[in-house]
């Protein structure tokens, strides 16, 4: 079977390429701003490969093309790219070449390859640069094939952009850019180049629609000490919003002047972080000190404040009602038949769309039974979509965008009777999450030191879990963000009050299932004393956890007590804003006591 | 009052200033070989200030002089420096200068300070000349004026080294060059510039007695790929050792002749570790690439063989056999009257000199009576020894240096009633003890990762300990060794199997009691699965832990569960070795099960 529209894109690039004296091209699945996801106009490596994964970087020179990806999307890209010209290299594999190495197989010494300066960081330009000199080979970042060669392609959104409103925000711009100018200064620096969207929203509290499931905006910003400037679409800025910009003291300048004005910078220093900046930025400034360090914002942005922990503490509520209605409806909707884990996905993100202030979801919902349930990325799509039946475990990660706060959590559910390996599994998972969620610490402790706890019960039986236990929650914000994580891997950034973080241990074994239990939890004041400050984690999730697949038996007294609690108390807050008579029993059914 | 006798010296060494052009000089506590305990012949700081504290700085100038130290000497050097005419400077407050910006204000722009790069590492000498050049500082770090000015200086000790024999070594220094060999290669490195004296010992299976409770001697040591050269006081090598090295393809060159060798190092590059490595060894090269990295000798001397192993369990049983005849003796003769910290400490040695292959103590005893128990690196001297009494807990960390292998064990031990206090913090430790010596962990986790483990329980109450949780023990060689370690503080190395390590959680309140609860353990493999290999600890220390200070309701059932079975096990390991029936009976009774 030939791909004959990507196989003729692949001809007009290679025409191209020869005329601007490349002998390779290299798409990342990145673009200009680093984020998790990446707006339809920017999709060039799915145009010129047509493989739609998340991750993944094509490659194409004057005779072959191929593409990298990792396994979670072996079998996808497979399917994908039959009959494009393009092979696939399993990332991963001892066997596979990395790009570099390949490139200096098939390409002679002294070539050129292209790779866009504009969507690939700083960092990964660098790191290109150093091995494709092992091969002697040149690489040019000043040139974009889509200009001219992508038809159809699609336009960047122009929506307009909103105001998130300073009750909700809790700080104004103003106050916002006031604290990064006294970062600035303390760092003897004069100015900070913004390119991460969720962190230009946070500073000019301002929302968009650009990005899937993250309400940010297409923008850079420039803090100075004595200004400050958004780089946007002006179609995007509507007169309100030009207003309170001004008032804010923010001036608006065109997304694409940008350009313009980092080539024509007199400053004498400026601030970006290699790993998350473009290249592009970094290669436009003429000789100035380019301080390489992580943005000041993330630590800002990570602690929320009054408004915002208010904000959350409504849309968990909102948030919860909809998961009980949801959970209420579930088992007997299975039982009944014809559900699929598409469809209940559905019936889920309706329920949350008729709460108030809802605007999106999240992320995209992971609904995986049974075995799909060991699928860590797992997203159901018409192709592996299955019917849900009264028994074994469905994993249910998923989440909402409400004005006044983000929602994310998991709960594993079975859907009838389960096997002892099931139960088991879902009771050690049960037990790391309370652990966790128990534990109190010095306040400036990293993340590193507290993952032990979501492992060490699974640990004892030499089962683990390759992901993190927990990231950072925005405020009406991205569903991750940083600088605090709980990893097996050293995060430095410590700990501090107010943060929000998720707590989400997992087991997966694969062809069988897969449980998480999650809840998202805001970082609080434990106490004073002798020995320092003390935090500990408060649950901000509102829903019950299944507690008939738990054995008893296999707990530990303190984490029965746990569970009781948080039933508890979430019972006493969802109950009174609960208007149907059978939610209500069902939660109280659901949040019964329960004893060795 | 005047201290006649240092005033002398500081008179004579500001007339040699004044004769080399310098205008202070620093004395650091430190010697050529970065150990923890430094010989007298280096003991610079305590000749010209009289502090004898194993930590301080002595700063000279022409006119003035001060001494930094930190806080477990304040009331030490207070009395130590009466009448020399150095002012303290009390490490740790905000109000303390450094020693830098102390010069910087004292001392004139231009004006040049000394400081011996002989027995300074790379890192500070390159860090203080940083600091001074901040204030038109020079530092000149070739000058000693101890060669010329020490009247009486002790010698260098010049006893015999002796041969580790291969049935406990396990491995011939042949064998271990060949690795270090591997490990240049690796790294494109032609030389290894070793000066940490165990890494000395243990890479060529040789011990001395040089130095204070470790087993080492004054030496330096180059490996290259044809040769390797040991720098060494030709008196300490008898014709027997002369040979051994001969056969093991070691040469041997006077000491001294390092300086000759470096300044005519004829390689193109040299491994050296700027944070353990001397300043002359890096300033005598010629102009080469110096690697600066970690010595690799480190994580290979960490992993133990079969017959280190083999020897550290010997060890261990005779260590086991001395303790309980020690603390079977205890209690009667504390209640008898008449013993203190001191008193106790030398029956316990005496009690270890009688076992097999005994060599020494391997660290200064620390016998914390009560309140002493909360000082945490508290000695008794005969100022601040006690009488101990029939109440409170006492405090006993000690180990000994064995042919066969090194011990570190705390015992806390009540000598009659308790406080609730005291029998609460007593629990909490023992707790964090247990739950830590049960983890199992996926290889390669770090210490890190796991510290939580011993402070979960203690922190759930705002109380935390501010030492390290664990440490490598050496093969009858230095009792603290790295790399990896058990710590709050990020600590990359990773465990593997056959790593020794301590596990030591404490409680200290100051003015009240301090409890601390330690074995020493050996990382083994637990088992290979789905989720790869992980490993367990495994206790080495054979010792009864006292069981009647225990809140046996506090504990979880599985620390009992593991408190009895390690009681289980040191009852059936040490029984059958115990000749006194008394002995025999008490072990019986100090071992027996208990429950809730």
């Amino acid at each position: 079977m030939e791909n004959k529209v990507i196989r003729q894109r692949i001809d007009v690039l290679r025409t191209w390429m020869k005329e601007n004296g490349l002998s390779a091209f290299i798409f990342p699945s990145t673009d200009p701003h680093s984020g998790e996801y990446v707006p339809d106009y920017w999709m060039a490596r799915q145009w010129i490969s047509g493989f739609n994964g998340s991750a993944g970087t094509a490659v194409v020179t004057l005779t072959d093309a191929a593409l990298w990806t990792d396994s979670r999307y072996f079998l996808a890209a497979t399917e994908q790219l039959e009959g494009t010209g393009f092979q696939l290299m399993k990332q991963g594999l001892s066997e596979t070449p990395s790009i570099a190495e390949w490139l200096g197989s098939t390409l002679d010494e002294g070539e050129t390859v292209g790779m866009d300066g504009w969507v690939n960081t700083i960092t990964s330009v660098m790191d290109m640069e150093a091995e494709l000199e092992e091969y002697g080979l040149e690489l040019n970042t000043e040139l974009d094939p889509t200009e001219s060669l992508w038809e159809g392609r699609p336009e960047l959104p122009d929506s307009p952009i909103e105001i998130h409103p300073i009750e909700l925000a809790g700080e104004s711009a103003q106050s916002k850019i006031k604290r990064v100018r006294e970062k600035l200064e303390e760092n003897g620096c004069e100015a900070l180049m913004v390119s991460q969207l969720d962190e230009i929203a946070w500073l000019l509290n301002l929302r968009g629609k650009d990005v899937h499931c993250n309400p940010v905006f297409v923008s850079y910003v420039i803090v100075k000490q004595d200004e400050c400037t958004l780089y946007i679409n002006p179609k995007k800025v509507t007169a309100s919003v030009a207003e309170y910009l001004k008032k804010e003291g923010v001036s608006i300048k065109n997304y694409d002047s940008i350009a313009d004005d980092l080539e024509n910078y007199e400053g004498e220093n400026i601030m970006m972080d290699y790993n998350t900046s473009n290249n592009q930025l970094w290669a436009l400034l003429p000789s100035v000190v380019i301080l390489n360090e992580k943005s000041p914002i993330a630590p800002m942005k990570a602690v929320k404040n009054e408004a915002e922990i208010r904000g959350y503490r409504s849309a968990m509520l909102k948030d919860g009602i909809a998961m009980v209605k949801f959970l209420h409806w579930l088992k007997p909707a299975v039982e009944a038949g014809g559900q699929t884990e598409m469809s209940i996905d559905q019936k889920l993100t309706s329920l949350r769309a008729e709460q108030p202030l809802y605007r999106d979801i999240s992320f995209d919902t992971i609904a995986g039974y049974g075995p799909h349930g060991a699928i860590v990325h797992y997203e159901a799509t018409p192709e592996t979509d299955i019917p849900l039946e009264p028994h074994g475990l469905l994993l249910l990660d998923s989440g909402a965008q409400y004005q006044d706060g983000t929602t994310d959590i998991t709960r594993t559910i079975a859907l009838g009777p389960l096997t002892e390996e099931e139960r088991h599994d879902y009771t050690l998972v049960l037990r790391g999450h309370i652990r966790l969620a128990m534990v109190k610490f010095p306040a400036g402790s990293s993340g590193t030191q507290m993952d032990i706890c979501a492992r060490y019960a699974m640990w004892q039986e030499g089962i683990n879990y390759l992901h993190g236990t927990g990231h950072g929650v925005g405020s009406f914000l991205n569903v991750h963000e940083g600088p605090h994580q709980f990893r097996m891997n050293y995060m430095p950034a410590p700990f501090v009050a107010n943060m929000t973080v998720t707590n989400e241990p997992g087991i997966y074994k694969t062809g069988k299932h897969g449980c998480r239990t999650e809840n998202t939890m805001l970082v609080t004041h434990y106490m004073d004393g002798e020995f320092g400050e003390f935090l500990q984690l408060e649950p901000l999730t509102l829903c019950p956890i299944d507690t008939t697949p738990i054995n008893l038996n296999e707990m530990q007294q303190d984490e029965i007590d746990y569970l009781n609690w948080y039933h508890g108390w979430v019972r006493e807050t969802l109950l009174p804003h609960l208007d149907d008579e059978a939610d209500k029993e069902w939660l109280i059914e659901a949040t019964e006591e329960v004893k060795k």
